[in-house]
């Protein structure tokens, strides 16, 4: 008799048929002999519809009074679901994130998970129920105030649920079918990755793939969790993170995976004086705001001038704010001028293997350049190289990398079922 | 500086204008040199799209989670309100009824209030804040599992506030004016009473009159909270139910108000044995049923055949339970056949000045009869005169008693603006 946690999103529980559909699924679970502790999101457009309903009253809703009204979304589909159990004859009671004992930061709409004390889902799971928690929500230790965890964070509810109740593994069920090599909606050969270590996941969460919340993956990885990523429309197996004995599938393959991200942008400040300090300065300026960069690369000074360019990627929602600051202290930074980029996209190949196979970034940008792309930007951890190109070339520069490293699909091609999410 | 509790209906919060409009009533109240504490329902018709949501997963949807679901529609419209303060200015809060601490028995759908915990509200009043509660709500004392009240007790959820708050009393507001010497639509003449007792105003709820839920009264009598019922479109005095010195309003008029109620039926049992203990069969049987009967009539028995006739009225909404479980108990009972007749309807009289005015009823059936009105049933208390009519004759048997003790407004008819409830 195994114990595991289920999570589904918010297109498994879209209407009512769809959360008939999937309380049949939860109940197989149960009735193969497991101890079932379900988390589920809003439903369909429950928390967009809500969020603009506070818009209505209030041009800046207090953080407060939000995560009052958006974690009703989550609390609606739980008790929902639950009713949906109990009419195929199962024992199963809703909870909300603070009756589930998650406890979080004060932070409003960001707040982090500090502990879980589960024991009413103890009792509820010893005495046969199958439990329904609302994800994305919990409560906070200090003020006892109902908090959110950010958008997407119910994956991270599951996976801190799974691991404080010991959970064998975590299954998060989505519309698509796992982790793939490449997004198969720009890369037709994209293949299913059975199993992936969690800090291949992470750097591949980081860098575009949208298929796991960042903090989810980390939080996996910290707690030693093994997480089923899988399609709720199907019984087929996803993809497993899990932690992976070095050397296990390394010899398959030098990369695992590529992904793309077109959510950044560029920022070039042009004209810095090359002294100690002045980039520390510019990054200063930009952390006072709240704003993280990716990439940094600061240009060969011009010996002539004494001045220098420094470029770096930020999200792009970040962009307008990150110019305002930066004008704002021009006179201490002492630049020339901005640049602005939006149309760049960044793409970047990870995997372990690369560890142990020398000339891989070679390899890489040798097939970007036959494919006539330009690199603007390079960074790189120990198992992932990204470069940033032009956003009109980021599709060619997915393909030609996977296509270099051999993960195209042999034969026919994966038909890919999924929407995306 | 003074402590007031006030409730809004779902009329008074049905869309982001409406909230925004009682926001700032509210925060008058508080300018007004008043800690405010104010009770809210849900947003127009929210419960009834919750309730369809819930009946097209579950035709039977455990009660439990169907507490789960409902009472998130109070907790959006007491976040939305917060929300609208804040932006007026005001420090706001708002609480669900667990964390207002209103404590319960653990009948989901039809929970009772045993106590209430205001630490939380009490510190939040003390550091200057509105506190907004959503209203119908509470939790299990026992289970800790959320309960709702039953419909429309958000006035309960208030007057209970406000006797556990010690404040100066409840305000109940809602789209009509006040309680009325009978319904406006009925009779234009009908007149606002500005103070009416608590037990006045029990015969009033019990008996038809819906603008305060009889739960709520006979909390606040037992309490002794004053409650002004007013209308939030306006600001004008409406009726206070109050505690009463006797005598001092007596003077003045023999009854306080005529109240109709449409809601019930008549089951007539036909050739019972007269025996001692046939009609605690019957209405054991219908006990047992769970089924509430009003008044009761025992034909004079027809000495040739040892057989009488019982009839009975109970809520329409039960009759045909009640025939189910008479039928299924033909055998024990004997009766002969059932009659059943819902196009009745029962009018009333209430007032304490009944008590020492003798001949009340010899006024109020003298009206009817000069109006040709038949009546079916009778029943009384001290303050109370009911008869059953035809329900074709319900309006007119209640302006007949409205003119007969002359409670019909002198000169020009009251302009009513309210579309009841």
């Amino acid at each position: 008799m195994g114990r595991i946690v289920q999570k589904f999103g918010g297109s498994s529980v879209a209407d009512a048929a769809s959360i008939k559909r999937v309380a049949r699924r939860i109940l197989n679970a149960k009735l193969a002999g497991n101890d079932v502790v379900v988390v589920i999101s809003a439903m369909g457009d429950t928390t967009d519809e809500l969020m603009d309903l506070a818009m209505q009253v209030s041009p800046q809703p207090k953080p407060r009074e939000l995560d009052m009204l958006l974690t009703t979304g989550e609390r609606q589909s739980a008790a929902l679901l639950a009713m949906a159990l109990s009419d195929l004859g199962a024992e199963a009671r809703s909870y909300t994130g603070s009756q589930a004992g998650v406890l979080t930061t004060p932070t409003h709409g960001n707040a982090r998970i500090i502990d879980i004390t589960p024991g009413r889902i103890e009792s509820a799971l010893a005495a046969g129920n199958i439990v329904i928690v609302a994800g994305f929500q919990g409560v906070s230790q200090d003020t006892k105030d109902i908090t959110t965890l950010g958008r997407g964070a119910s994956d991270t509810t599951a996976v801190a649920l799974a691991a404080a109740l010991g959970a064998d593994y975590c299954e998060i069920y989505s519309d698509v079918d796992g982790v793939f090599t490449a997004d198969p909606r720009i890369v037709p050969g994209a293949r299913r990755i059975p199993e992936i270590s969690y800090e291949e996941m992470l750097e591949m969460a980081a860098n575009g793939a949208k298929i796991l919340h960042l903090r989810c993956v980390e939080y996996a990885r910290r707690e030693n969790v093994p997480v089923h990523v899988r399609s709720s429309f199907s019984d087929k197996p996803g993809t497993w993170v899990k932690d992976q004995p070095e050397g296990s599938t390394v010899e398959e393959a030098m990369i695992t995976g590529v992904t793309q991200d077109r959510g950044e942008a560029k920022i070039t400040v042009v004209g810095v004086p090359d002294r100690p300090g002045e980039a520390a300065e510019i990054f200063d300026t930009i952390a006072r705001a709240d704003i993280n960069i990716d990439m940094i690369v600061q240009n060969v000074s011009q010996v002539s001038s004494g001045r220098t360019d420094i470029s770096f990627t930020l999200p792009m929602s970040d962009g307008r704010k990150a110019i305002e600051v930066l004008n704002m202290n021009k006179d201490k930074i002492q630049f020339d001028e901005l640049l602005y980029d939006d149309q760049i996209g960044k793409v970047s190949i990870v995997g372990v293997g690369m560890r142990s196979h020398p000339g891989v970034t070679a390899k890489f940008f040798r097939a970007l350049a036959e494919a006539g792309i330009n690199l603007d930007m390079i960074s790189t951890s120990e198992i992932r190289i990204s470069v940033v190109v032009d956003s009109e070339q980021v599709d060619e520069a997915v393909r030609a990398a996977h296509t270099a490293f051999g993960l195209d699909a042999e034969g026919e091609a994966v038909v890919y079922a999924g929407t995306g999410r």
